[in-house]
């Protein structure tokens, strides 16, 4: 008979903040499809027997083309296999999941989701910085810089603003371009930030300033991928809240 | 000695999706503080002899204030006792985790923070509803209606956009007000809408429409809290992707 998918979220990096239902899915797939940033401390819990196929993609090295990706599960379902598809964080939150699992629903293919921790939750949660908070923002948002076609042309003068916060995903490499739209849109060069590299896992590394000094700040800490920049007031409650989450 | 504070994400509500760290801090603990939502599931994993105090708020009807809810856990922390406060969701989004731990941070009561599975993340993964869609957005903002003085004069044209996601979270009562909110400023009535109760946890139920008809619909149906509404047109996608989530 035909198999089945699972597109399981593996969270932020840290193996603890798995869900019980990912470790279940984990240990009863027949094969499995994993990204380039699902580290060894969660891909050692998968079944000991399963196959492992690498699917992942670096930022514009893309290993397997999406299509390809789905065509992969389809054909593994249709052998009557259990198929984990792995990804970091969450499935539906920049996790392409929607795109990969579109092709299982038209050709038939039963699956399940599991959703994950994101990436921005789990890397505020370790900084000490809440996305939200009572005097600083009632609203969070979550973007990714770039798109098919490179830097995206968002609206950011109403993504960064009093009462929000921001949370940009996979912004890094572009952080002097982000800095400089943002200016250019009127906004305040004193808006706090923080850059988070490895969010949650070993050797994570934080480092806060405003617009006008992070893009410095960050090349001379030589901070690399993955990374996750949050922009708004709530930054500055890591002072206080900082619990030293992440450090081993 | 002093013991120690877990503020804890349960997540959204299935037990399944709870952590692997939320689930050892639940079986470490002493005492454990918890809100309405936890449901019976999650609270049968706290260790068997933990005392249980009920701090749960309902909307408009505060059991306890936020205030003395960090008194208790500085008091308990202090009498040496290993302090678990468990909440819905995640406590870094709409959690108001951020302004309870200031107060220990202040009396100097060592703390943690354990990320949650978000409600709009499990609740949309349950509906079949991606967050962010490649053909549809690009980002995606959760905001909560309801501020300390009634619904939120946000920027609801900012908010609902194409090419962006919108989740409210605790909207449901004021979901014909915000319908009305977002007419006067413009929004296109054809808009898809998405309202879940009780997502992820038995009894779920969706409702889906556009802005011109979801709050009559929702009304027939007598949907209740706990709810999110997700607006954007990720929600057509149900539509194909619905792939059973949460139905026992």
């Amino acid at each position: 008979g035909v198999g089945e998918v699972y597109l399981v979220g593996a969270g932020p990096g840290d193996p603890d903040l798995l869900t019980f239902r990912a470790l279940r899915l984990m240990q009863r797939a027949d094969v499995v499809l994993y990204d380039r940033l699902i580290g060894e401390g969660i891909l050692g819990l998968v079944r000991r027997d399963a196959e492992r196929i690498h699917v992942g993609k670096a930022a514009r090295r893309h290993t397997m083309p999406q299509e390809e990706i789905s065509r992969l599960m389809v054909r593994l379902a249709r052998e009557g296999k259990r198929v984990l598809r792995l990804k970091g964080g969450d499935p539906f939150i920049f996790g392409r999941g929607g795109e990969e699992i579109e092709v299982l629903a038209e050709e038939g293919i039963p699956f399940q989701v599991v959703p994950g921790i994101t990436a921005a939750s789990g890397c505020a949660t370790y900084a000490g910085i809440p996305l939200t908070h009572r005097d600083h923002a009632h609203s969070v948002s979550f973007v990714t810089a770039h798109g098919r076609d490179g830097l995206l042309d968002l609206d950011w003068e109403h993504l960064i603003r009093p009462d929000q916060t921001l949370a940009i995903y996979m912004g890094l490499s572009s952080l002097p371009a982000l800095v400089e739209a943002f200016a250019r849109r009127g906004v305040d060069r004193s808006m706090p930030v923080a850059v988070i590299e490895k969010g949650t896992r070993p050797g994570q590394r934080i480092v806060t300033g405003t617009l006008g000094d992070i893009a410095g700040k960050v090349e001379a800490e030589g901070l690399g991928s993955p990374a996750m920049i949050i922009v708004g007031t709530v930054v500055t409650l890591r002072d206080k809240l900082d619990w030293g989450g992440g450090v081993e």
